[in-house]
């Protein structure tokens, strides 16, 4: 029976710390019984994904990694945790486990939580993109609203001033653009999800967490066929 | 720290046992230190639900348990295991805890396995309500074609002719119509579902298992708010 | 020959003169030798309807009336007048007489007027539902802009009040956001309507004279049938 | 006080008899103090509207007519019976009167008929045009499927031939294409409306008699401006 | 083989010098051994094209002349300089040779430069005709937003002040609305093309240019059928 | 003045004969006095495109290819040659130049000779990507029909064979999904497209040309903005 979840961090740095706190936001869903949740870091990825070109050498990474990975039969599922969703429909089409982006998983979690999505990403260059990612998906009419941190590297290490920029935004998109979810639209911010939340007044979702609880799920069946 | 998930059957026939096998189909989904996954009968919905007025009192019976029952500490999350998610965008205009329908999910957590989606239906009745459905979501796109069983009564309490069917409807999904993922709409045939992916060679969702999953990712998160 | 169009407020309060209101703002549709245009209020409707949960039970009440009136020959047609269409699907399945709703219909009628929809709700609670209504309908990509009057309900009593509120939201609709028609989206407001259409310097739609001139029209050609 | 509609056959070949057809098939419409219908033949449209050149042509003519007539204190509103449509986008940026097309005012009152929509045109050459009409829209989703009799000018003159067609593309649209309502792509069919429609099983509209019935309503409404 | 491009200004006023600068505009494509570029003023359009009623008029100069030029031999393609794109879906049915429109080659230019589509427009009045070519053409979802320099006939002949209010606008489509291209909604903005682009920083389309650069490629291949 | 359109063969096996054949079908654009049209095998590419992991690994090899070289002067566009437009967008986010992928561009030209696409794939393990990509351009309602030449490496050297082949799916593509335009799904095909043509009764568009088209009047003007 598959029993581990891989969660893919697609960007190299490994000084960064997103991977190990990627990996304790995902505790809760970490069962007795259930699969093991392992994050790790693609050696091979870029430095960083910030642009579209970072995301395309993602891909390549990301399927790397899957192709050599998904027949272990320990294998359960793969997340790939950037959320313009690098190398996923590269590896469904080889993977005979299933893959999961959290770009993908994100919007289809947040509309089951909320009717119009208001979009909180890191920085405002992201935008086209992210409309890009949405439309590929068919979901374009149901964006409420895009807001960015738009912060600089030191700013972003401190969590006062992070906590701060979000309830502003998360204010803007539920007040003036009508959002009644929101959603991270990048990996990294789980730890203020939940006080976020209370500000804002409507439910707000994680990518990651959304993903890996599909993954869960499609692993927690997949031992299933022999049994029928 | 919420316990529970409802899964409301919101059928009043007790003495088909579809509450009992959703409950069977549904144990993969429990863990250990996991939320307790409760389902339930609605005593007041109707005795069956195969038209849109069976719907309509339906969503009358959900909203009523609930309102009942949302305020509750040990309240997690509510799945309304109905394809045509009665009541579930009233209950989301109240609920302090979050409420799933099995459309919705379903249709959300295929279009992660896969791009063109297969809708098995029991009778072709369905079809129409299924589409406005899909539409009403936003992702009529998506559908790459719909099929039914429709067998009768008594056929559909043998298992050997269900699969059989399933299999034959499948395969028209997959070869003629170019469906890549096979989505069950209704409740109660959880128990085809693995043996049906080996025959079709794309993966075949339950929504019910797939809004379960997403009630209890956002069970497992709710908790968090008080410790951030 | 059918001769009555039912008009159907399934908001069972009496002492509101709702029906009454709409019955005198159907005069101009009552002809000589025209269908009888009859106005009812629904004794087990919900008291009011403000919400989606009054709205699904609502939508039972509906069902009920047209299923124990369809077939009686002098029934020409259904008109339900609540703006979310309650029981209007669910009729349609097994009705023999057409059945219109004035949400459906008015937005019909208003896209025959102009071409971007301006929307004039009663509050603004109403407008995810409303833009929920219209993605059903395949018509969300038509709406210029929603607006609500959002008076308590001393105020809704006083037409001066009322007319001034309509006055401010229309000319908003129209100037920023570029409605060249606007839509009433509830029932009960019909008497504003000429009114407003002087000040709004764009047809003004009330979607129960709609909905009711589409249902004369399919009960003057119901008679047809038997003469070809 | 506004008295009367319009309906303005934009074919100028008088021998055919259509606009006498029409006038009759609008009968129904005709009540005791209600507006008159007046059917008119465009001396200076194109002789027939088969191409959309022609249809072009009638644009010109219609929009001259409308340009010429709608502030005559009788004129009440005009209805184009034509059904691509000509000259209703451009009388409408002048007219002070409204101004109904058959083509939207069919597509329109059929899908509050029906929720799937199956098209029966004269001659399958309209095809595309009918597509782009339904995509002008935005309701090119909602096509179930487009037939046409095909018939040569000498069948189309024999009653019993044109039933008889019409009866074989209406089952191919309900029973192949799952359409639940059809509606005929053309003026000139209405006398066999009824008859298809008890055949066929599902609604049959046809878009002359849908206009006239919008138009009837507005102008039923127009003289209360003065009163409110 | 083919060596004429057409491109047909449908307003006939001939002392505007429109046709004239278009043909200067167009000179960049103008090649040694590459096909002709002929900019013509069609005599039997109308004055000038500000409304429907003069885009339909102009449709029937377009395709008149269409109609007695696409047989010729040396005749390679059609544009039809007017963003209306007036006769040429009417010409398309009939003509031998390609048939293009500014604004529909326009649109599809602009959006192989950018994602999101600033439209600038001369007049505000443009605005729903240009947002119901877009929907005809099924773009509308990628509109940013729509702009106009609202300028009086004698502002327009000062290249300074149109060129001033044209990086007004530029900028609003830019910052406020998100356009990472924009398109000139009109034909006679050529010769602000290329220094605006520097202003606004993000590519500006002419809808001519690129209509006769879409015609230059059709003509190129369209002598290789012979040889083959 | 740039001078040079690149156009990029991003699979690196050279003994095919791709990149010189892609040169040759681009002969007519080649103009006095107009700009170098030049044909590269990427050498850092896959050897071969024929999954979405392939796509992604040339998307990276286009990128860094056009990052190298967009500054140069001589650089007037880039044009990748590979329909599923690897490395477009992000070679669009830092180009100086203008960077046009042949999926987007053949697209985009193909629905300027026609209203419904018929796309001709060399594979129907294409199809669910040819999907996915009309969906990332918002153009999937156009879609009439896909279907693939099927034919192995050895027949796909037989130009008979691979004639007879594309007659026979473009006839059905015609006949009966009803497409009024084809377009090659791949680069390499050219050579059978004017023969094609003249098989099938409608135009036939290959999209390096369709791109290449755009390329050069994007290069023609692009020196415009020093004389302005």
């Amino acid at each position: 029976m598959p029993r581990i979840i891989y969660v893919l961090n697609a960007s190299s740095r490994k000084d960064t710390g997103i991977t190990e706190n990627l990996s304790v936001s995902l505790e809760p869903l970490r069962f007795n019984g259930g699969p093991e949740i392992k994050c790790l870091t693609l050696d091979d990825g870029p430095k960083g994904i910030s642009t579209k070109r970072d995301s395309d050498r993602a891909a390549v990474a990301v399927a790397d990694f899957i192709a050599a990975s998904h027949r272990e039969p320990t294998a359960g599922a793969f997340v790939v945790a950037c959320f313009s969703d690098p190398g996923v429909q590269a590896a469904r089409e080889f993977s005979i486990k299933p893959v999961f982006g959290i770009g993908q998983a994100g919007f289809s979690v947040a509309l089951n939580h909320g009717d119009r999505l208001g979009l909180v990403a890191v920085s405002a260059g992201s935008h086209t993109r992210n409309r890009q990612l949405l439309r590929a998906y068919g979901l374009e009419d149901r964006l409420a609203g895009l807001a960015s941190l738009d912060l600089d590297y030191g700013e972003l290490q401190k969590p006062a001033r992070v906590s701060d920029r979000l309830a502003t935004v998360a204010r803007g998109l539920v007040r003036d653009d009508g959002a009644d979810v929101l959603l991270f639209a990048a990996a990294g911010l789980e730890r203020y999800r939940a006080a976020l939340q209370d500000v804002a007044g409507v439910p707000v979702i994680d990518p990651t967490q959304a993903a890996v609880g599909i993954a869960l799920t499609a692993t927690a069946f997949a031992g299933q066929g022999a049994q029928a």
